[in-house]
């Protein structure tokens, strides 16, 4: 199958101009803070008050003039006229506790600890200075502050802030709508029982996951067999979403239709990448009313597997205005030799254990088990011909 | 407040006997293939089917026996009877794409690339070995295998392998539910305008995106005054949750009246906790009919943060078998001094920026927006003092 590509694309570059061939969307969502984990502001947040909105005793004890404390101590206690109304005057203190609003007249508060009741008068045991143990208005935010650029993805303590300060909602950009489309003839639906010659749809399903945990919205679409015109059809019926993702039929092989039929609804901008497994991938726009970018992914469940995390992921981010998906990765000693071939980016899936990391013995890119069993996977660079037993290598997660 | 506690334990042995104070979930689910990422298998998965379950070609090309084409090659052409039937007999050979099933007779496949074909024959120009270019039954996954073990946490391509195997439902333990209680007569809830000395809802809003994060189903209970009926009450209705949390009450002021509520109702196992900030958090049970462990989490919004994430997170995982939440993390150097009190871990909050982690100057663990602007929080262990400015730490990422 290789030998029938003309050429190929390093990742790269497929990747600059496929990305570089849509825009991030425009719209806008707004979220209720219980929804927001995740989503991407789409502008600034501006405080609408101050927090805390009034000055608050940070600790449980009595507000007074910093003043009457002057010189107080252990050994030399003061003694304040307990109130229970405001203004508090000179030589007066009033309770208060955390969180409580400091009395008007006061300036401070002595701690519970450093203060002894008897009766109507307060025994201050150490001096406070003005300010002392008061939480002022706004010292945590401001009204007019914009607490949260434009491009933030919220998280959960986020949302508590932004609920102290008094928002129900934000507005956020939308999640990309991705609609994805097994298509076959040999692939039949879950609860069929296939025959020789066929296989249970499991790219479609695989994908939707995938795309849950990129950040958008996945959209099953029904199997597609290899004919052009309902290949034709489920592409410019699926053009109202903000991606396409195909499965199979992406290779330059008899039955591989998809990429002729989306150069005639549209335009393939890559055909073939360096990138093992999952060289027969494609990407381009569907055209129909509107433009929609689409990703063609092979139907070798690994290949397709490693080419949604490396293209339809960073699609749906750009589409999204998300951040790029974070990846754990661990350095660890390979076990056996990896051969690559130049020109290749190569991801070799390993199980790591005992900082040791052992290439799965997969036959290639048909076995999904390979993917399945394997704990991450080593990067052999498109330079590199490979790796030798003994090398430090990273790995990444697969998580 | 702080010294209200006659004692503390350290984070360890508070997660020590919180944990081994209740059993993981001993529940079942049934889940779809596409509801299943990161759900967590109850048993393990045998594959009811070969996969593949047939032999199938791993090329385009022509299925033959591979004895037929022995001493071809490039300059030495053998020619073979193209045939459309099974099976395929000495001398004959049969068209196949990639999937195709093997035809009866045939035991190698030779690619399109190496024949020529030439009205009803084809002409092979290199030999292959018996079982060339043939995927055969169950090289991926033979029927009976284990192919994920109980406890596996389930992801995008294990779906996909499932699928595949002609399952469309796994066997998974529940999610655990969490019942977040917010506790304060301080405390408004959002749309209503706080007075001075009031506070609106934040903390409970930001644990129900902690606990979904946790791998838990979060349900927000109504706020709760400071009223011992209505406390316990609230517990006693919330006991057929899975973990029951409370925010707000935890410490030992007159107004902190949750942890002598669980008490009355259950038992508190600890409370008073060698964390900063976060100190004031209580852990227990309720019992009421059924045994439902308790978190009761401060009301300080960095406190509650911290504490959710130290004490809550692992008490979900544990119910529903998870495992532990894995962490990002970065090494970078402290630009500034980072005191501590030994016999306290601290998470101190910090930004990082060019491999630099710059602490927050905030003033407590009053100041939510100490957690929201921190990039990570650098820990200090039990047993230092803090870290002096140039040492290098390592940064646990906030996400």
């Amino acid at each position: 199958m290789k030998s029938g590509f003309q050429s190929k694309t390093s990742i790269d570059r497929a990747l600059e101009i496929f990305l570089g061939s849509f825009a991030p969307l425009a719209g806008a969502e707004r979220v209720r803070l219980d929804e927001c984990d995740g989503r991407v502001l789409r502008a600034d947040v501006v405080s609408p008050r101050d927090v805390p909105h009034y000055d608050r005793s940070a600790m449980d004890g009595f507000a007074a003039r910093a003043q009457d404390t002057f010189g107080s101590s252990r050994d030399t206690g003061l003694h304040l006229r307990l109130v229970t109304r405001e203004p508090v005057g000179p030589g007066e203190c009033m309770r208060v506790h955390t969180g409580s609003p400091i009395p008007r007249g006061a300036d401070a508060v002595v701690m519970l600890e450093n203060a002894e009741v008897a009766g109507g008068s307060v025994e201050v045991l150490g001096q406070v200075s003005p300010g002392q143990n008061v939480g002022l208005r706004g010292e945590d935010v401001r009204q007019g502050d914009v607490v949260f650029r434009a491009g933030r993805q919220l998280r959960p303590s986020d949302a508590g802030l932004l609920a102290s300060m008094g928002l129900e909602t934000v507005e956020v950009f939308p999640r990309p709508r991705v609609v994805i489309i097994p298509t076959g003839e040999e692939i039949v639906p879950s609860g069929v029982e296939p025959l020789p010659g066929q296989a249970t749809e499991s790219n479609g399903v695989m994908n939707q996951l995938y795309v849950r945990r990129y950040g958008g919205i996945p959209v099953l679409h029904g199997i597609v067999v290899d004919d052009r015109e309902k290949l034709r059809a489920a592409l410019v019926e699926s053009v109202d979403h903000d991606l396409i993702v195909t499965t199979g039929g992406s290779s330059v092989g008899k039955r591989d239709l998809v990429p002729e039929v989306v150069a005639g609804v549209g335009e393939v901008l890559v055909h073939g990448v360096g990138i093992k497994p999952g060289r027969p991938v494609a990407m381009g726009y569907v055209e129909a009313g509107k433009r929609t970018p689409i990703v063609c992914l092979p139907g070798y469940p690994a290949a397709c597997a490693i080419d949604s995390m490396v293209f339809v992921d960073p699609a749906v981010k750009r589409l999204g205005h998300l951040p790029p998906t974070p990846h754990r990765s661990v350095r660890a000693v390979l076990t056996r030799k990896v051969p690559s071939d130049a020109g290749y980016r190569t991801y070799v899936r390993v199980c790591v254990e005992d900082g040791k990391a052992t290439p799965m013995r997969a036959k290639g890119a048909g076995i999904l088990s390979s993917v399945a069993q394997a704990d991450g996977y080593v990067i052999v660079p498109d330079d590199l011909e490979g790796y030798e037993a003994g090398e430090t290598v990273e790995v990444v997660y697969l998580e």
